[in-house]
């Protein structure tokens, strides 16, 4: 079945302590179509200017991402330009211009309208709102979100969560959303608030994921060299979402979930090997499985 | 087959921002012996002064842990005390009395001499150099550490490097003793000055294994309360270092070690749950068991 996402499209202009690259292609929604891509086809939603390189619509189209739903309007295309620290962990936002996403209306074609599984990913609660108006019985709405979403738009947020089934986020995010220090009462915090399931994410030590009394650590894959991190969690997401669809009709369990973190990671540990979706383009299902298959020798042992 | 403890025996002063308990059974080889002995039989090395509890002594003796290296000298007993603040993470050494141990000199029983396991917990460097010269062929020798001696005792760390088969410390530490920010970085270069097998602790992110070509993540189990951190690691090293003690004979393969890992971490998620070893006191084989199956239940997915 086919997975809705709904993001931003960006071009990223990136600068680490080793390199600098100006108009990457970037956004939630890129990194998160692509990666779902891999398991299912995708209904695209976002906006455009008219100086977005053909190219990348192209990327889109030669991965079963239908582009129905993209907008592209007169203007120019959202620009986000950050640079990372010698601890990659650290990133400074360094200009941040919106143009044609100012006035981003999310508007479904038709066709998309009955799409099963919906991701949210990481744009303004007001948005993800707007496009859960317009879905028709979803089997299963994940949302992303950020930091910023919780320090300028938290009661948007907070009513989004009743609409959800899953949220994802960072540990310093569902420390700041709930107050709570301990991860384990911050994901029963948010639970309370809506979504059956939470997953935290701990960057370089996994994630974890929360629904009913299950429970689930996903180790992170242990990567030496990181040459962007942009985009990671937007990967995780997509990946994640992108295999929940990818299983035709049946139940979303909570074992199902645990495999969709996993290859959410996995995708994610890809994406940061290079800038961009750079190595997002050229990861192979082989890829994916080999690497599936590490993660299960780093965290298996032997039952009692 | 047995397992040789060397470290500190220590009377503990702790508060925490909740509750705070004067004289408490502390230090490395108090929570390390007790923890091993759920698994092997363990000789213990260490000092206390004539001022020391009878009835600690009697809670080694009522577990299997052979008191024939534990000295009784004239004076007072080591004193360590210590506060954690809110966040249980941070602590304050609030006074520290060396007393008997200041001129502690570890003199190992004839009896001892031929223990296969050696477990050095956390002591100076130069007095788990001492206990290793008098040790006849170990099998195994696990060395556990801390922050004090990479800053006071570098140059004995390092050659005790030299002499070990498995070093064990948290990512603080193997970052300060490598200068590398990467764990996976910080553990081949610990590596390479020694120890096969190197454990990177991460408290609530649970535990790395680097040995050869393998590596496993151990996660952490989801504790919301914990009462008091004091002895966490020296009760992982010494639930690993029984483990390892408790199969007669076999290799000590990396599956092994990922069990014993388990077991390091199933213990050590139990003495936090009270002060000192009280909780150590009344854990079963039964609670073990437990958590051990809830460790592999947070941590398993599905093959491919």
């Amino acid at each position: 079945m086919s997975v809705l996402v709904v993001g931003s499209i960006a071009l990223d202009t990136i600068k680490t302590p080793i390199e600098e690259h100006a108009d990457l292609l970037g956004g939630s929604a890129s990194y998160a179509s692509v990666a779902a891509s891999f398991f299912a086809p995708v209904n695209l939603v976002g906006v455009v200017g008219d100086d977005f390189p053909k190219q990348h619509v192209e990327l889109f189209a030669s991965r079963r991402i239908d582009t129905a739903g993209l907008q592209i309007v007169p203007g120019k295309t959202f620009r986000w330009s950050g640079e990372y620290m010698w601890d990659l962990n650290i990133r400074e936002t360094r200009s941040v211009e919106l143009n044609v996403f100012e006035n981003f209306s999310p508007a479904l074609p038709e066709s998309y309208r009955s799409t099963p599984i919906v991701l949210l990913a990481n744009i303004a609660p007001a948005l993800q709102h707007h496009v859960l108006d317009q879905v028709v019985q979803p089997r299963f709405v994940i949302a992303d979100t950020m930091d910023l979403w919780i320090n300028i738009a938290k009661p948007e947020l907070i009513s989004l969560l009743a609409r959800v089934n899953m949220l994802i986020l960072n540990d310093g995010e569902a420390r700041q959303l709930t107050g709570e220090t301990s991860l384990i009462r911050a994901a029963r915090r948010i639970r309370e608030m809506g979504p059956d399931i939470v997953a935290i994410k701990k960057g370089e030590h996994g994630c974890l994921l929360f629904g009913g009394s299950a429970f689930f650590s996903c180790p992170a894959y242990p990567l030496e060299d990181i040459h962007d991190p942009t985009g990671a969690g937007d990967t995780f997401a997509g990946g994640l979402a992108g295999y929940l669809s990818s299983e035709d009709g049946s139940e979303i369990t909570f074992d199902r979930l645990r495999r969709a973190v996993v290859y959410g990671s996995v995708l994610a540990s890809y994406n940061v090997e290079q800038f961009s979706l750079e190595r997002l383009r050229t990861v192979t299902p082989g890829d994916i499985s080999e690497r599936y298959r590490l993660f299960q020798l780093m965290s298996s042992f032997e039952a009692l």
